[in-house]
């Protein structure tokens, strides 16, 4: 293969999304399939959605949500059960023929989970004693509407968790839906290295059936929001509709309040979007499957040497994911060229010459700053470039982030900010007739957020005028 | 709830399925979903599996199988590429409308994952330096047959995980089937205390398109083997029909081998089966998602002194998972029969009175052997209890197994057998035509395997008298 077909053919700032797709594809992080609207996911890239998975059930561990399996068939009345969210999933929904004799009831491939568990805890859940009711599923998810894939961005089908929980009061339901948004906006800037703006979500843009929405948002480099995962707070909307009551301490029957909360394989497209550079992917050090790739330098004399050294080196790595390419067929500048395109944090490179000097060279991927390492420095050093790298990505991300934004009151200031790929921060009604006019003479922006920490508004709406309800971000989004 | 209301209230030999489905049921394992021929793997079930993922992850990551992703959807088209394969699977397959303006062709929820990974592999495969290729899958799996479930041994949809690769040689491909139908073995008899009868399928029942399928079959209290997990050798096949080809060291273009293997959901129903008694689960301690329960006794002078030494025993148990009840609302007798009910290998009662005493008691749930253990010989004796937990049942299951074998070239003596729920082990001509009339004539048996270790087989098929082939294992099956 040359390194012309093989290397990515644009740059990310010239033309990102044909930039993003052959940075997916050709990190081998997934694969376009036959079947429309559907994805592959490579090893390369599962690996990276396993290392998030493990993260995550080590915190559900802690935070006592445990985890169970629901059918991927929702049966059709269950969906009209709660009318908003029927409403909400109704054109997405993927529909099985039923082959049973007499069947009259079409099935859904589920789009969500709610109603099937809502379904199975209105059995489970009789007193105060099964509350708090903490359950999470990892599983696929068929939603039709799209048509274009975009890899791990937009599929029909795809990977998640859903967490749906059961408290017995409003104030419980409250701070946990903000916990666990709180877990997400952890493990997406501490081990992803994203940078995020979290709050809530406007009416027009909450969840189809909950009392209000928790958003993360990030903004990608080509001036576009993308949504990281989302924390419901259901009310007992659900509840009343699937009649799941429980028996107080005072033994009466009551409602209890409900939460659900997702991230999907998405996150590993906003890993790609977020870092990747015009080499290809660049991986934070805390998610990358592999953390550092030795390449020896091979020439025929001196092999076994070399072999030994690097062998050596790998065993002082102890405790960090290393993985040697020692292959024979390629070069080492293939191998370099290949493993940057995979964005692998750190190289380590042993030759013969090395081996004289009693010295590594270690190149980081984010930079592409290389030093001579003493042979017994290496891993004290790999430790602390690791770090360096996993810093550096979050700093740059997040100085970026911050740099685009905009505050305004002013509409026209609005519009050229949006125009030119920014993110406004201004007043906003929080009105849905207001934020469908906003979207269409924008050509598609919309308030991503509420965020938390708000100032006090004396202000106008930025769009219609009237008083403010509070600050929103506004942006396109994918 | 009532103790009568929560205990099971018939006996596992006298009504295995009805023991069956209320062990799992009341153990909390599974539940029944509104959803015809599917099933909901409740958390404590779903605990199980994960330590079989678990400790199935660290297996592959040794033999270099890398874990994947692929499209629950199958375009119809690809199904037909490979005839025996297509006949095998049309009557269980589930399709999904089209909603695509103008599709024609239906999509298949994936009853197994050959043929849309090998179109992917068609395409990532072009040299000898690509093989061999090892991947894997976890997912959810559907085939429509099941009608009425059987929770964990027949639904409608399941989980498992399908291990698909690829070989340059014919002779790789048998060494890794077999090898992976060893790990099998391994993790069953050592993990899950299940022992195993291992060999090969008769045409009538391998996989449709292989060469040849291996099989491990256990046999369960009530006279029927379950099939645990399966290794095919798809031969060069599938490779034909997806248009798989490699180039070789030779430069020239050659068709590659291939195989497949699998294990489902259905084991946690196998364990269940072969271990649990009239009290509900008992499960082998390498796999239960609690080894140990404390619960301490606890009286209203007395109980901070005792909930203070529970917490000294359970730091004492660090590696262990241990789970301490200490919930105030339910007797210590009500607690015992709960856990008993889930199958918890050890309960360790610590009162006011064996704190005086400096000891606690350990009752063993496999056996109900109740000893008296000083507080600082815990650790080591709980080591030791469940080392011995783990052996015992796997003895208990193999000689029962053992005692249930039959060996009979006589065709009335298998008969009886079968009516009397035995192994039959017989000589077998191992066609096709001679299996269905034995299946019809015993109503519903066949043949379980010929043993890898065959003795030299100088008599007549036990069905039809002509020259056997080889000996097999008969019997009725779940």
């Amino acid at each position: 293969m040359e390194k012309d077909e093989k290397g990515i053919t644009v740059k990310k700032e010239q033309d990102m999304p044909e930039w993003y797709g052959q940075a997916v594809f050709k990190g081998q992080l997934a694969d376009y399939s036959p079947v429309r609207g559907t994805m592959i996911i490579r090893p390369y890239g599962y690996a990276i959605w396993q290392n998030i998975m493990d993260y995550f059930n080590g915190r559900l561990k802690e935070l006592k949500v445990d985890n169970a399996y629901f059918p991927l068939f929702i049966p059709e009345k269950f969906f009209k059960k709660e009318a908003e969210h029927a409403k909400g999933f109704a054109p997405e929904v993927a529909w099985v023929e039923n082959k049973d004799e007499g069947a009259t009831e079409r099935l859904a491939i589920r789009p969500t989970s709610e109603t099937i568990m809502y379904d199975a805890y209105s059995r489970w859940i009789r007193s105060h004693r099964d509350l708090p009711l903490r359950i999470n599923q990892w599983c696929n998810i068929v939603r039709w509407e799209v048509k274009d894939v975009k890899l791990f961005l937009r599929s029909r089908e795809f990977l998640w968790q859903e967490g749906h929980c059961v408290y017995e009061t409003e104030e419980e339901c409250d701070k946990e839906t903000m916990m666990y948004l709180d877990e997400y906006t952890k493990m997406i800037q501490d081990v992803l290295a994203i940078p995020l703006i979290t709050g809530k979500k406007s009416d027009k843009e909450k969840f189809a059936g909950s009392k209000y929405t928790t958003t993360i948002e990030a903004f990608m480099p080509d001036g576009k929001f993308l949504q990281c995962g989302t924390s419901h707070n259901l009310g007992q909307g659900f509840a009343k509709a699937f009649g799941i009551s429980y028996i107080g301490k005072d033994e009466k029957k009551h409602i209890p309040w409900q939460n659900s909360w997702g991230f999907t394989t998405r996150l590993v497209g906003a890993l790609v979007m977020q870092h990747g550079d015009d080499k290809g992917l660049v991986l934070p050090p805390k998610i990358a499957p592999i953390q550092a790739v030795i390449v020896p330098i091979l020439f025929e004399k001196t092999k076994e040497a070399t072999l030994k050294e690097t062998e050596k080196i790998k065993k002082a790595l102890a405790g960090y994911r290393v993985h040697v390419d020692d292959r024979d067929e390629y070069s080492a500048g293939w191998k370099y060229h290949e493993w940057e395109m995979k964005g692998i944090p750190l190289r380590i490179e042993i030759g013969p010459k090395d081996i004289e000097k009693k010295q590594v060279v270690i190149v980081r991927r984010d930079t592409g700053q290389k030093e001579f390492v003493k042979a017994d420095k290496v891993k004290e050093t790999v430790k602390l470039l690791l770090e360096e790298i996993q810093n550096h990505l979050f700093d740059k991300a997040h100085e970026f982030m911050k740099r685009q934004i905009v505050e305004t009151d002013n509409w026209d200031m609005l519009m050229k900010a949006i125009d030119a790929r920014k993110i406004v921060f201004a007043p906003f009604c929080g009105k849905k007739d207001c934020e469908d006019l906003i979207k269409d003479k924008t050509k598609g922006a919309n308030s991503r957020c509420f965020p938390f920490d708000q100032k006090n508004v004396d202000k106008n709406c930025v769009h219609c005028g009237k008083k403010a309800s509070q600050y929103a971000y506004f942006g396109k989004n994918y």
